[in-house]
């Protein structure tokens, strides 16, 4: 039985543009999906680069321009891993010219941004998400649905951080390609739009809005060589971004994210004190979550160390056998085989445009508070 | 040859009473002291309880007022063990008297009572002990040590939580035997004077003072039964106390403290992240630091669990061989004998009261920044 | 450029058709390879599920009979990823064929079986390769490349265990598809071949050869229905399998396989104790390795954990970022890429048929010792 | 009321006799005991010594021949932590003499030493214990009682190993203070009696009796000076040893237990696979306990670390409060209070010298059976 294709025209072929590559070509040998995904077009600004890409991954085509690709008629889906600056612009003609769109995170380098793409989501009523990745670990996925079942009762506390250690060198430049992270004309904002984004949006899907925070930023490294003007300029970005917040469930939340936490590579880790039990997850042991279970017999209570492989496990029927993990990739494979599953249902997977926006209001917020030193309400 | 004695009168025979009385009981089987430790008396309200505490560590007499056990002329130092409305009036009264004091943490119910508790020891000009205790687990102490030479370098941020969950059931009372830290009145604050407080006097130990602070506390069970008077009363402690700051070098701390984290009991963590390493230590598994060397060869590094129980690391050259690990006790048995050692070398140990008191000027900042909503200075 | 096709022909479409066939698609757009790769056909007794394979993973043929498979003349390479009592006569047909051959583990079902293999592959000239993918896990491959730089000095001790516990129930029949691992016609042994084996593969390779063993098994479930027969038949394979050992370079050795370890999925790990060092594995967070390095300054040794996800780590160059793992399929890529870069260097990637048949050698071994009671050289 | 005494007279003090002491002197503390514990005298070959350790820890008076001792009409119970060479003769001269005898491990150096030592026992009609202090770690004991309560169900799987590294270099001499434990004429064998005894007793206590055993010593250096000769010698003792075995009820079992492995100093573990779960203990971080329960929903299985500091764990309401661990030293504190009250009780507590002779017997096979390579039945 021939299945409808979904053309998918990527721009960006950068480290999430491989993620994303991966996943597009990956997913349907593992999940059995009503669409056949084809890999209609790459594009880029260096030809030579979006041609590599293309050799690499199967594309059927190369654009060097977004706009000629967003005109395309043969393309139903452009997934967007450009730099953040490119996002609004490109998410709006394309939801324009009626493509479905995916989005990396953070959507906008603001609210404001992100609230345009919102409405032209809106506008358009094509589908839409945002590449909160994380979402889909298993473990992580497994949370949600030990949240959902009541197993954590009311909740007190939540925290989470996200920390890395690759720009503790003030030789490190800012600028160009691979460190567009750290220019903020291009990122928006530092690890509070990169890392801190993450925290979140898993935070809110978990745990419900975030009312109200208190933040604090810091630029570790004031001046660093820009790559793009050959001169030391200063570093518009935050380096850490911390915050104190109010859930509006009445719990309260501790986050932080920082690029200067040595040892750390990518450490994202959230914990959820509940009523009834407890839940902690760490990125760097992706495939484990941690489970308190207050109601287990007194002396016996532990925090129990789950191996997110079995095939009872969210996603985990599709790949291996018990014990034999997956990794960071897959989480992408996961969010493609769901946003495919969503267009079949009619009911469209999430994280959307709208739930990426609602992120950025409390990203906003944190970056308002960390001006003004008072507490901040995120308006959710 | 005859060593003098050091007669040690105790004010409290509860849980604290215990961790001292072991303490004073046991040092000398395991440190070379240059003063005779003498139990010479234990005060408490309950004769029977008096009595039986005396029987049970050896103490030479007993007496139920605390003014009786400060007048008396065969008692050299003053411990208090008691609840914290009474460690103002008893270490004044006992400094007036001529006394050296110990005392329970935290130093007063504010910061108010404890500069009062300074004045009389700056006046009075004897020594004078706070017992924040972790500071002399070896682990602590150890990385108290590698901070000194320098190990870590510019440190960038510190972050600690004190994590329990014994009071989340709304059924339990507050007040009276056991549970006066529930009581505002006796306690002076729930969590920030009780767990916090620790996360704060090791932070300033390890990484100088915190300059500002914002607050945010919270009481989950808004009333309780009061055991004293038998009636459901308002609970005027805070449940959870969480703060961010800036330290004096420049770095940025989180702390959060709280007693509704299921899955805790006395989760006491803190971590510090500097230019060339890292630490990690976690009183629930006190006997090992987590130590980042980030000059160790890049393809080669790794978080270094440390199992604190070597003949070279701090007091452990006191106890048994290499691998088998000391307990929580141990901390208060190096707290006397370090101010006995300080006694001979002139350098008091620290903390003293003076120590102490900015510590409560921080609790007391974040105290009044959780009520204004503002950033707040610490006066440090 | 164009390169030269690798044309693969691949009988088996299980478990481990799957991770085959993931790997073959799959390596060509994470490595630079000198051979592009091409799923020629794959072949299984069930048409229509050997049809699903091959749509699933872009197959350009099927076959139902390998004889035919192994006779096609526009395939360059027999993998073969069918029950292990296929292994011999497809591998020997396929070499004398003039195909090269990629075996799953192990070899034969017993050393007499490898040896005619081994045989048949040094008439053909060809290259061989057998599918002890764990090695190419990057923190094994990381622990090769430590132990032959020289960081270990003097091995004392090797342990291997591979502990699972998915046949614990006596309900769970014998025979048939998915089970056929406990029917002793076809899988030749119990957890002796299948995962004894892979301890005994990984020890060799890191440690050297096993000189000399002492058994013991174990079949704790003594009858189970059979799915081909329909009647309750006894089992032959051992369900446990233990063994001392001696290697040649003096180090003692202690291998534990079992079927029977409650709470365990598939937890292969391995230590290494040198007189500079240690090292210590597991599967179930196969991204880590264990580093004990004594040479470190005394009081500030302990087992480094090795996030082994960077980028100076082997094979991490061609994934993703610091931190971000990958998972059990990429041993699988990695085999196909050393495969290849062999073909292209000249040196035959290992394991080749001749190393696996040591392994076999040492499980023959270990069984008959486990018979005898006594003593018995592997022979090496 | 006052309470009988109970009068102590100490044989060694060394390592052991200071751990001793520490028990005696301290369990009154926190146990309720019967009898009243008075530490009437310490004997030691060097009475300078010998009055040293007496000063510390208060004992009445000193002896400086075990016969002195012995025949002292004011001592009710004879401890010995004397050299292994050294239990026998004054073990069976305290029994004829009318004294309680709690001993060192291992009892004898030989079971013909422990069996005569049995008889004396017997013949005398008097209490003996054995210092296999391991089982009265809290988070041990803990697990037998699991055990006890069927928690496992049949058992398959016991392992167990004891791991230090402070015998590698060929520098350390052997014989006299420290280092006996070196020298074969004072300790009988190497670490079969010193570290494997401890597993073996462990191992029968929670899964019963050890039927046969093959074995494996290694001597990795041959030859050391020796303290009292002063002169380089042979060394007799071996430095690791390990067996397999058949448990009379099934199970299989794996043991180790070496001075050569690089980076463990003291790490005793145990881990036991049952029908229903399986249980995990490490002497590193001896207040834990690992259990999994396969009788936990499907997906929420996973290994449950349990802190054992609660007051409903095994000797922890004696302690402090949850969350706050106790030492090493603690399980020599609960020996002495479980003796007092067998005492008390009527019942005697284990292990009693009988067991020890057991643990010896099987200690007895696995040197025997390293010799000959055979399996040897222990006789039990």
């Amino acid at each position: 039985m021939a299945r409808d294709k979904l053309r998918v025209g990527l721009v960006g072929y950068g480290f999430m543009g491989r993620a994303h590559s991966n996943a597009f070509r990956k997913v349907g040998n593992f999940f059995d999906l009503d669409r056949e995904i084809e890999l209609a077009a790459v594009c880029g600004r260096d030809r030579s680069k979006a041609e590599a890409h293309a050799a690499t991954w199967g594309f059927g085509s190369v654009e060097t321009d977004w706009r000629a690709l967003v005109a395309r008629d043969d393309i139903d889906l452009i997934d967007i891993a450009a730099p953040n600056d490119m996002h609004h612009d490109i998410a709006i003609a394309a939801l324009e010219a009626g493509k479905m769109v995916m989005c990396e995170k953070p959507l906008g380098r603001s609210a404001t941004e992100s609230a345009a793409m919102v409405a032209a989501a809106e506008r358009a009523g094509l589908p839409t998400m945002v590449w909160y990745n994380y979402r889909r670990i298993p473990a992580v996925t497994f949370a949600k649905r030990l949240i959902k079942d009541g197993r954590l009762g009311r909740v007190f506390h939540y925290r989470a951080k996200f920390l890395q250690d690759w720009t503790i060198s003030a030789d490190l430049p800012q600028g160009g390609a691979g460190l567009w992270r750290l220019d903020i004309g291009v990122a928006g904002s530092g690890v509070t739009g990169d890392l801190l984004a993450h925290c979140i949006d898993t935070a809110m899907w978990l745990n419900g809005a975030i009312s109200s925070v208190t933040g604090l930023t810091e630029t570790f490294v004031k001046e660093r060589m820009h790559t793009l003007t050959g001169k030391v300029e200063p570093v518009g970005i935050d380096d850490a971004s911390l915050f104190l917040s109010r859930f509006a469930n009445g719990s309260l939340g501790t986050f932080e994210a920082t690029r200067y936490a040595r040892g750390h590579k990518a450490l994202y880790t959230f914990e959820i004190n509940g009523e009834h039990g407890s839940i902690f997850w760490d990125l760097h042991d992706l495939h484990r979550l941690q489970l308190f279970d207050h109601r287990d017999a007194g002396p016996e209570r532990g925090w129990r160390s789950i191996h997110v492989t079995d095939g009872d496990h969210p996603y985990m029927d599709r790949w291996w056998v018990p014990g034999l993990s997956i990794g960071y990739e897959h989480s992408f494979v996961h969010q493609v085989a769901d946003f495919v599953k969503g267009l079949a249902d009619g009911v469209p997977a999430t994280p959307t445009f709208a739930d990426a926006l609602a992120t950025d209001r409390v990203t906003d917020a944190v970056l308002s508070s960390a001006r003004s030193g008072r507490w901040t309400e995120s308006g959710l």
